[in-house]
């Protein structure tokens, strides 16, 4: 494992944990966000050192959207909160169908937090970020005092641009689309809550955290006729069709057969009460695209190394009031709906 | 008083305080948004319910800036969390040069926060968004666990337009330009730390915090020559012009008894063992104005509401040493350095 301690830019030796000044905005914040932050995520814009970044864009579509992780713990196989923080909001501007190209990041540390901690997901974000062709270009550092935070704390706010014409919305779903995934689910929750609850599996399940967008941009260039997309984060799969049904009035109808959980992950969720449809992911993604498109956009996503395990897994029906069943593996049909709780608190 | 019980339109019989599962991505996060931040914050972009909000733009440039809040407390003379938490991210585009138009808004709530303190906080956001001009566009929900946040942690992101050719940065800085603020420094933090403090003034100070886009908007419009804009948040006048000065390689030199300040928040300063240069503000900024421009700039500032108490207070020298100075009430000259530490830990 790398040892964070000896790269880690600022000297572990005067500050081995984060203090209430670094956040005060004296020399100590100065410090850490010209030693660390500065060079970690440096590119032109970051580097104006402004009170915001400012750059130029063509007329046309831009998407905005935001989040903020909490996921606990901070470090999880596959992953860590650095990398979820730049996956998740580039994965919701994808969602948007546009280009992920401008992120912020604003930072709620603790007292006390190890600066290697701190060091590790820094690291962790930009190298999430080069990956996915997005620049972190302002960001903002509060620190809280000890007992009113959880170590780290992450917003990230991301703009895309949209490159084509489409509407990509709930409201554009038809009768007769054909609904696809790009992997296996379910993984990033039942690798979060192993660690929480120490099970042990025969190998590691790891989170399928990653950047969709990659994925989603094929499916664009190629000209599918895309009418919806939503990733399966908090919920999963059922609470994505849920909020979709309901928004566009549509009948969704999925096969439980055909959608793909792996062997593990289901002997996970069996162990742990949990049902993977509900269960959260971080790379994967739902598509709703026009009938006629359907087996070309499959085919586009099984070649794109975010979309190998892709599969259709339903369709939306004639019926307009706005409910989603599934079909069980045993045949009979339900009705599949929102939990009223949740799950998997703070699992991202 | 506001009864906010009775407004609020999540039933407090039901949910007196946030739960876990109002993060959970399941039926209580869908009516927590959709009866509680909806409503409040409705527009067009928001309406559509997407993963992120799409909306057009001109070509052009863009500011784009972030700040998360973490005030203690919540409430205090003067304002709350919600508004200073839309002020603070609205400054700063501002600061760019940028007409505020899109904010997202991520919130982080502690589990057991009074779900009336929530729907105070939104309303007063909602009203300091309209006010200022903007769009909450997207938004975002977590909630962690008892002891692991305090009450509410707000994150903003905004998106500005800029309609100007200037460019407006630290490096634009030149000799002879004129310094104005735009009134009378340290309410805010003042305003703060008498709260946590208990101190009781004959009358109560109350925080700066508001938008300045308006005044900002209004020089830009008169064609005023800006050179650099800064906002004196955390760290105060004395910081805003350190930074200003260390990034554009300038001598800057201010004049003490030019610097507005208030009898209360002097006394209040002397009290707590302040010294109001590095005390917080949210509703003031230092401008640096092309010399010839300074007289017209300070009149409209003088003219505006957020500008009354506008006021010259020095001026660029010739040397290239990065040092800001100071004369002092009693004619001495002295160098001001940014502090260490904080005075004020979680004032924004």
């Amino acid at each position: 494992m790398t040892d964070f301690t000896l790269s880690c830019p600022i000297p572990i030796a005067d500050y081995p944990t984060v203090q209430l000044a670094h956040g005060g905005g004296g020399r100590l914040m100065h410090q850490l966000i010209g030693k660390m932050f500065g060079p970690a995520f440096s590119n032109p814009l970051l580097d104006q050192a402004h009170d915001g970044a400012v750059f130029a864009v063509n007329a046309g579509r831009l998407a905005m959207s935001t989040d903020s992780f909490v996921v606990r713990p901070i470090f999880f196989p596959g992953g860590d909160i650095g990398s979820l923080a730049v996956h998740g909001t580039v994965n919701d501007l994808a969602m948007c169908g546009a280009r992920p190209r401008y992120l912020s990041a604003g930072f709620i540390l603790e007292e006390g937090l190890p600066m290697t901690d701190l060091w590790r997901v820094v690291q962790s974000m930009a190298a999430a970020a080069e990956a996915a062709g997005v620049q972190l270009v302002t960001g903002d550092t509060k620190v809280v005092d000890r007992g009113k935070g959880d170590g780290i704390y992450i917003n990230t706010t991301g703009i895309g641009v949209i490159e084509h014409d489409l509407i990509i919305a709930p409201t554009q779903v038809q009768p007769g689309d054909a609904i696809l995934v790009n992997g296996d689910l379910g993984r990033h929750g039942i690798a979060i809550m192993a660690v929480r609850e120490g099970l042990e599996f025969e190998s590691a399940i790891e989170s399928d955290s990653a950047s969709v967008a990659g994925a989603v941009m094929r499916l664009l260039d190629a000209g599918i006729e895309i009418h919806c997309l939503r990733d399966m984060t908090r919920g999963g799969l059922a609470s994505s069709l849920v909020e979709i049904a309901q928004t566009s009035g549509r009948r969704i109808a999925i096969d439980e057969r055909r959608v793909p959980v792996r062997r593990d992950v289901r002997g996970a969720c069996e162990i742990l009460g949990l049902d993977p449809l509900y269960v959260a992911n971080e790379g994967r993604f739902v598509a709703f695209v026009a009938a006629q498109d359907a087996a070309r956009a499959l085919s586009i996503l099984q070649g794109h190394e975010l979309g190998q395990g892709a599969a259709v897994i339903g369709a939306v029906g004639q019926e307009t009031d706005g409910l989603v069943t599934m079909k069980s593996t045993i045949g009979a049909t339900r009705i599949v709906d929102m939990l009223s709780g949740e799950q998997l608190p703070r699992i991202c």
